[in-house]
C-alpha cells in the first residue's frame, strides 16, 4: 500500500502530489531497476549534476568513484546532496499539445553522503556495485587489489529522506478534447539489451558466462 | 573533429578528460537523442535534481513546466543551474571488478536559466517540445490555449558552457589480467519502443497516425 506521507517537509513531492509515493518497496524497486543515478552537489554556489552508478543495500544507497574525483571529494565533506534516478516507461500522446507527458518512475534522495571508511563495508559495497549490475559476475572476475581499494572512494546515503514519483497509464485530456479525431495513447519505452559483444582481445571460442548470457533488464530485476 | 578545449574552467571535464568533447555537433546530438534531462538547482543550500523534458533549438536548450512549480520558480530567478542528460550504451564487463564500467554519452550544461517572456519564443519552444518528442505531432493536436500558455513557464539555458563526455568500446584491463579466463566484453543497451497502446477512450478503429507508427528512437534522430 502506498505511503502518502513524506518523511520530511523538504522530501515532499510538490508538483502533482497524487503521483507521489514514500513507501520503501516502491522506492527500492525503482532504485534497483535504474542503472544510472544523477547526483547533485554545489561548489561555490554552482550546482553540478553528474551521472554515476549507484547500488542499494538495505537502507543505504552507495555511490563510488576515484578518490581524486571532485564529485566524490565534495560529497565526502558531508555537503548537502541529492541523488535522483529516473526510468522512462512511455511517451504519453494526448489530444492537446498541453497534455502530452511521459510515463516514468523516479526517486529523489536528499541528504548527506557519508564516506565509507570501514574496509569491510567498502568491499561489500563494491561487490554490490558489480552484483547489482550483473548478478553472478563478482565471482568470475579478479577482486579489487589493495591499491585499487585505496584509490576508490565509496560514499553512502541513507534513504530516510527519499520520495518516489510515478506516472502511468493513458493520457488525461480535457473533456471537450475527447471528441478530437487525433490518435491518443502511449508509446511504451524500455531499456533493452543486445547480444553480448566480445572484447577483441578475448580468445575466440570463449562463450559468455551464464550470468552474461541471461542478462536483461527484467531478468536482472527478477534475480534480485 | 572533437574540440579539446573547454569553454570555461568550470565547464572542463575533470575525470578521464580523454573522454571529453566540447564541440557543438557532439553536444547537440546527445541532447537531441536524450528524452529526459536532470536539472539541478539549490534551495537554501540543499541541491535538488529533478527529471524534466528538454528541447534544444539552435544554441538554446529549453525546459518547461507549471508556472507554479518550485523548480521553475527557483530557476526563473537566474539561480545557478546545471542540466545533465545521459544516454546508456552498454555495460562494460572487464576481467577485474575494478575495471567494470558503462558505455555512455552525457552532456552537462552549466549556467543560468532565462525566463522566456516573449509569447512567440514561448510558443515556438512548446512546439519544439512536442516535435522533438514525436516529429509531426504538433500539427495533429489542439494547440495551447491562452490559459494553458499562461500557466506554462518556459526557461532557456544557453549552450556556451556545455561539455560532453563519452565512453565507448571494449573494457580496458590491466595487462596481466588479459590472461584471465573470464568472458569480457560489452552488453549493449538501448532505449527501445513497443507497439503504440491506444487510449481506452479512443474510438476503436482509429489507427495511429504515421508519426506515431514510425516512431522509434533512431528514426526520431534521423527525422530531425
Amino acid at each position: 500500500m502506498p505511503v502518502a506521507t513524506a518523511p520530511s517537509q523538504r522530501a515532499r513531492v510538490r508538483r502533482a502530489p497524487s503521483r507521489a509515493a514514500y513507501d520503501r518497496d516502491a522506492i527500492d524497486a525503482i532504485l534497483d531497476e535504474a542503472l544510472v543515478a544523477h547526483v547533485g552537489f554545489a561548489v561555490d554556489g554552482q550546482p553540478y549534476v553528474i551521472p554515476t552508478l549507484h547500488a542499494r543495500a538495505g537502507e543505504t544507497v552507495y555511490i563510488h568513484g576515484s578518490a581524486a574525483s571532485r564529485t566524490l571529494r565534495t560529497l565526502a565533506t558531508s555537503a548537502p546532496a541529492c541523488l535522483t534516478v529516473t526510468l522512462l516507461d512511455g511517451i504519453v500522446l494526448a489530444r492537446s499539445a498541453f497534455h502530452h507527458s511521459m510515463n516514468y518512475r523516479s526517486v529523489v534522495v536528499l541528504g548527506e553522503a557519508r564516506p565509507v571508511d570501514d574496509p569491510a563495508e567498502q568491499l561489500a559495497a563494491l561487490e554490490q556495485f558489480t552484483e547489482r549490475l550483473v548478478p553472478g559476475r563478482w565471482g568470475e572476475v579478479r577482486p579489487p587489489s589493495a591499491q585499487e581499494l585505496k584509490g576508490t572512494r565509496v560514499l553512502a546515503m541513507g534513504l530516510d529522506e527519499a520520495s518516489a514519483k510515478v506516472r502511468s497509464g493513458p493520457p488525461v485530456d480535457d473533456e471537450e478534447d475527447y471528441a478530437s479525431d487525433a490518435w491518443a495513447g502511449v508509446i511504451p519505452l524500455a531499456l533493452t539489451s543486445g547480444a553480448p559483444v566480445p572484447d577483441p582481445r578475448l580468445d575466440a571460442g570463449v562463450a559468455p558466462s551464464p550470468c552474461v548470457q541471461r542478462w536483461e533488464p527484467v531478468a536482472r530485476r527478477a534475480a534480485r
